[in-house]
Order: C-alpha cells, then sequence, then structure tokens
C-alpha cells in the first residue's frame, strides 16, 4: 500500500467529554493505552473540560506561594495540563502527560474518530446539540453514562439518545467501577458493548470500496422500545483507519489493573447499570432489618432475575440473559452496589432510623439524589402503564415501599410463589 | 377408586437422618409442612438422632431442679422429645411437637418413603451400610449434604452415592442457607433438585399398571464423570401414595420464610455447594488487600463464569447453567459465602494477619478444617490429571496460593486474558 490513504495509515484520535471522576478516570485509562498503542490512536488524547475557576489552596501538595499558579484564581484546564492532575474532581491521582485538558468542546472533538462520552446524563441534549456539525461523521461513540432513561412510554438507551442526535454508532461502557478505585489502580473489571451495523467490519461489505476513501452512506435502524424508530444515515470509518472493532476497544480502554470484556449488548450492558439500583434499595433494606446474609443473597438473587426478566421482555431482540448474569455490567456490579453502593447505605439507614428513604438522602447526600429511587419509580410508571407490575414482583415491592403502601417486613410474602 | 389401594389412599411416611443445627432445621421445617398437609403427609415426622448422653446446664433456660430430666445425664433423645428442642444442636429453638427424635436408625426410617439425609458427609457410606435392607425399596432421598466428592478420577455427588449404595432415586437440596438463620425463620430461599428417571411421573410408563401396586422394576443408569456406569434398580414409588413430583418435595420443604424452587439440575445444585468454597478463598484475599468493592465482585463474577465451565465440562449432558447464574444454590449462596462465610474470614485473617490460610483455621475453627481448602486441593488433583488447570485460572491460582507457590497480589494478572 501507498501514500496516507492506504489501509490502516491514519492513527484514531481519542476524546474525552467529561472530566469529572469518573471522566477523568477514564480519561487517565486511554491516555495510558494510547501512549503505547504501537500507532493505532495518537499519542495525544483529548479531555473536555467544561472551564472552571479555581484556587490552589494553601493545604494543597501543590501549593507553592512562588508558583505563578497558586497566584489567585486560575482556569482548570490550566491546572490540569500543568499539574498533570484533576485536583477538583480527582485529586492524588496522577495523570498521563499525553491527556490534554481542553475547555474548547469543538477544538476537542475536532478530527477526533473515537469519543468517550463521560458527563453527568443531564447534560447529554445540551453536549450533543454543540456537538452537531462539529464531529466527524463517521466518528464512534462509546458512553460511559450508567443508566438508561425510562418513561411511560419506552425506555431509551443514553448510547442510543446520543447516536441518534449526533448521526453515529455509540456504544456503551459500564461494569463494577467505583470511579476512585479505578484512579487508585485498584483492580476491576468492566464492559464495553458495541455492535454496529456491519460496516466497519473487516470483510468489505458491498457498500463500501476497499481502497477508495469515499464515505458510502448505509441507513441503519434504531428501533426502541418506544416502538418510535428513526433512521440514521450511519458512515462507515475510512479504511485509512484501523477498524474499530471489540479487539481495538479492547486496547483503548483494558489495562493490567482494568480488565474489559467486549461483547454485543448494548442494552444490556446499559440496563444493567440502571435496573442495579432498585435491587439495591431492596437489599439495604433487607439488610438494615437484621435478616441475615441469607436474605441479602435471596433478594440480590431475585433483584437478578427481575432484570434479566425486564431485558428479555423489552429487549428480547438484542439482549443476552448471560450480560446480566455474567458480565460485570451485570452480576458484579449488583454485586458492588449492594455491598456498599450508596442506594444500599441509605436504604439501611432508613430502616436503623427509621425514616424514609428520603429524609436518609436529604441528610446524607448534600444535596444529591439517589438514582435507585428515581429509576424504581420510572420503571413502575412504564411496567404499571402495560400492566406489568405484578410480573416484577421485587421492583414493584421497592416502589410500593418507597410510596408509604407497603412495609419491608413484607417483602418475603409479597415474592413468595 | 376403592379400597385402601387405591391412587394417593397412603400418606407419604418423612424422616429425617441427622440432627446437626442443620438437620435439625430441615426437619423442623419439614414437621411444620407434614403438620398442615391435608393428608399427603403422616403428621409425625421422624428424625434420627445419634444418641448421646447429656445433662441439661443449670445455666439453661430449661433447668428446673425438681424435674426428672435435671437429675443427671439424660438420653439426647428423650430431651428432645420432652422439651420439643434440640438444646445441644440448635439450642433456643422450639421444634414442633409432631417432629419425633428417634435413636433407632432402622426405626427411624421404617416404611418411610421419603428419607431426608442431612449429616455430616464422612458418615454417609457408614448410614447407608446400616440402612441397607431396611428400607423401603421404593423410597426417595433428598441429600442435604453440602458438596460433592472430588478427587483425581472424578466427581461423584453425595446424592448420587446415597442413591448406589441404597438403590434407590435421591435428590438434593442446596441454597443460600444458614442454618442458625434458617431455624431462626429469617427469611431465606433454597433449591432442590429432583429429576429421577420417568418412572414417578403422573403419565403412567409402559413399565407401570396404574391400577395395580406391584412394583415393577426398570433400570436406569448413573454415570458419573468417572465414565464409572452402575446400574440401579429403581423401583417406582406403589401409586396408592400421591406421587413424588416437584409440586409435593414443594409441598414438603416450602415455607413463608424459607421459599423454596424445585428444578432437575442435580449436579448443578450439588456443584454450586462445593465450589463457592474455592471461590470465597480468592474474595477473602481480595477483600484482605484491601482492594475495595470493584475487587471483590470481579473475583466473585470470574469464580462464578468458573463454575458454570466447570459444570458444561464435567456435567455437560445434565447440567444447565442458569442453576448457577440464576438459582439459590448458585449465586446466592455464593454471594452468602463470600459476605461472611468462614472460608471467606479465614482468607480474609490470613491477609490481615500475614499467616497462611492454616494456622488462621488451627487458632480459629476449634480444630475444624475449612471446606474450601480441601475442595481447592482436590479440584486441582482432578483437573491437572487432564491437563485443564489452565483453564481455570482462578481456581488454579487459589490451589497456587494455598500451596504457597503464587501471591495474592498476582491474582489480577494470572487472571487476565
Amino acid at each position: 500500500m501507498v501514500g496516507s490513504l492506504g489501509p490502516n495509515s491514519r492513527k484514531h484520535k481519542v476524546t474525552v467529554v467529561g472530566s469529572g471522576n469518573w471522566g477523568t478516570a477514564i480519561a487517565k485509562i486511554v491516555a495510558e493505552n494510547a501512549a503505547n498503542s504501537n500507532g493505532i490512536f495518537e499519542e495525544k488524547v483529548e479531555m473536555w473540560v467544561y472551564e472552571e475557576k479555581i484556587e490552589i489552596p494553601e493545604t494543597s501538595p501543590h501549593y507553592d506561594a512562588s508558583s505563578p499558579l497558586c497566584q489567585g484564581e486560575q482556569n482548570l484546564t490550566d491546572v490540569i495540563n500543568k499539574l498533570n492532575e484533576n485536583i477538583k474532581y480527582l485529586p492524588g491521582v496522577r495523570l498521563p502527560t499525553n491527556l490534554h485538558a481542553n475547555p474548547s468542546l469543538e477544538d476537542a472533538v475536532k478530527d477526533s474518530t473515537i469519543l468517550v462520552f463521560n458527563l453527568p446524563h443531564q447534560f447529554i441534549l445540551r453536549i450533543c446539540d454543540q456537538l452537531k456539525g462539529k464531529i466527524l461523521p463517521y466518528a464512534r461513540g462509546i458512553s460511559c453514562i450508567k443508566g438508561v432513561d425510562v418513561n411511560e412510554n419506552g425506555i431509551h438507551l443514553f448510547s442510543e439518545t446520543i447516536g441518534k442526535r449526533l448521526g453515529i454508532y455509540c456504544g456503551a461502557l459500564s461494569g463494577a467501577n467505583i470511579a476512585n478505585e479505578v484512579a487508585q489502580e485498584k483492580w476491576s473489571e468492566t464492559s464495553i458493548a458495541y455492535d454496529p451495523p456491519h460496516l466497519d467490519s473487516k470483510c468489505p461489505t458491498p457498500h463500501r470500496s476497499p481502497n477508495s476513501s469515499t464515505v458510502d452512506i448505509v441507513e441503519f435502524e434504531h428501533k426502541d422500545t418506544s416502538g418510535q424508530i428513526s433512521d440514521v444515515k450511519l458512515q462507515p470509518v475510512p479504511n485509512e483507519y484501523p477498524p474499530v472493532d471489540h479487539a481495538l476497544l479492547k486496547r483503548l480502554f483494558h489495562r493490567p489493573y482494568f480488565h474489559a470484556s467486549v461483547v454485543n449488548d448494548v442494552a444490556g450492558v446499559s440496563l444493567g447499570g440502571a435496573l442495579k439500583n432498585i435491587v439495591a434499595l431492596a437489599a439495604g433494606w433487607v439488610d438494615g432489618m437484621g435478616w441475615g446474609d441469607n436474605a441479602k443473597a435471596a433478594v440480590m438473587r431475585v433483584g437478578l432475575l427481575e432484570m434479566v426478566k425486564f431485558g428479555e421482555k423489552f429487549f428480547g431482540a438484542t439482549i443476552e440473559n448471560r450480560t446480566f448474569t455474567e458480565e460485570s455490567a451485570g452480576v458484579a456490579d449488583l454485586i458492588t452496589s449492594c455491598s456498599g453502593g450508596r442506594n444500599f447505605r441509605c436504604a439501611r439507614l432508613s430502616i436503623e432510623r427509621n425514616l424514609p428513604v428520603e429524609e436518609i438522602e436529604k441528610t446524607e447526600l448534600n444535596g444529591q439524589k439517589l438514582q435507585g429511587t428515581l429509576t424504581a419509580i420510572e420503571v413502575n410508571r412504564f411496567l404499571s402503564k402495560q400492566g406489568l407490575e405484578n410480573e416484577f414482583p421485587l421492583f414493584t415491592a421497592v416502589y410500593q415501599i418507597l410510596q408509604g403502601k407497603m412495609s419491608v417486613a413484607d417483602i418475603p410474602h409479597h415474592l413468595e410463589c
């Protein structure tokens, strides 16, 4: 092959959109792998940072009265780039020098072929609107945003929302991953789901002429559970780039301390991260009752089965049971969340203090909201509209308890069959 | 139907063989259900007790200086029957009055159609030899004995060993069941596996004439992984009795506080209770290292997958993956064992105190042995004889660590793929 248009003559540029503690932890991983990629990825990885002003406090290990960085307010991006540390959202963790904090969204994503989305879900639509027209039309996305968007009318995966808004394909990453533990390189696992239409396969498709950089346009369908179908014109990744496939995503995300498994089941990986929070509330209540480890394991097992059933019922065509029962994004994330996650802890405290969960939420979470209570209510609205509450007795029990219509002591009877 | 030989004109007599804390807890459950069975079971349930002498101490709530029961040594069975409490092995738990402690094995099993085996596994062979010729030839068994018998040459289920020795069919019961919690009626779940050859089905088989009490003899095959096939002549349960099927076993074992699920997969239910102890050691080590909840969930997930793989490889014809990933005897028992079970606790202590597990075992367990270390060694012998150690990296890592040939810090690298 000759010239810059030959296969694999170009490297993937990777941008992480978001820089909270989880965003920064993932950017660290991606930059570490890009630095040792043997020409697959550009070494420099961009991380878009919502710019804010910060001051380095005198108590910080980075404080140096003589440094210009310590003279009053500074841009967060400047501080990150100079110190190689996100002292605001991931303090104490050294970042690779090839990770560049960029305050300009447009500049950060320019020419990027791989976009990693890792920001609070309430910002997705706004950010996508800002990204429209600014990204490569053949870029690929990975959403690290936990959970799904559920309402009466349907369940929407954040990865799908991003994909539709931007006209690109977007997969998902989820697992038993507490951001600070991952950042400290404590061993964990994750699941990456990626299953685009067969445009990017190594075998050339009829739509693609292998030696041309011309981008063919192929239509594929996004079908969500609301029955809504939107046609997105998906463009194949030009073949000058290494193919964006499972092996490439493993190279981008797998680390010795962060074991990544790459699967096809985007819906399963995304749903696991949402539904487990409902189960964690139930596990916290049962634990608070002092019923012991048997009972806690029982409620987790029943919850896992309802997750499987929910997936089968509403994403039957695409979901695989084994995602819930065998993947990090399923059973392992459930176990972690029922060990010490905030939904579990607040539910347990609510029994110990004999207060409703929302009271605990107010006193314990500094104004933040529990994901589990929101998801339990949303999922219940969706199920009850379809008359399916009885088929999910644990999810329904959690909702009823949150509404004060059932007591925790009734859980075993409610689950009896 | 007319006369005493008509369908369902006879009731099942149930005997529990064994009276430790788990044996007594199960006997309590069975007797509670027999007392309310609407004619399916004899009300009186027998529990065979290895007779011993005990003295009621003055500190006991049952002590009454004027009672003949408190004048020196008494038979344990007399004490159980008079106080309705097994003060030696399950103190503080009231037993149903229709449960009869019986010191005579022969008398306890006489005319019993359902035998529930619940005693330490090292006594099985001896007890079976004593039972030979003393039980009904068409009795059915349920083994509550945890684990399996593994050696270099094969894996033998205790239920199979009992069945072969006695010439009867024997199923298995296992789950996330800590005996004392079950006895205190704290909610838990269990799995019962029962899958006899089609002799007992409601549809008459060619071997069985529906209106006769004649017992036809049919041969069925027990095939274990050693390749050894033994022919057992299995006799159908006469049709004067209600059929011994999944529904009947649910009536016998299910309680509002003890939810029983009845499945076919005897090998899966039995293997789960053995292999989870290997995983619990790894979880304890990882927890002891302070690697956090992500890492503990990861090692449990990998362990669960190796349990599935082990089942598929060696019991492929009969085992169902979902037993491990969805049943109480699988994932829930694994979760319980990795929360506070003794294998988990001793492994964690071994890291915290920087001592080998066998040292912790000596100081913490009053001379008892950890099941996990025995099983890890037995399973390793079996795997290594077949050259399959590399296919089970976690099981192999646990063995290597126990042998001092690998360090816990190497677990993540060892599991990397």
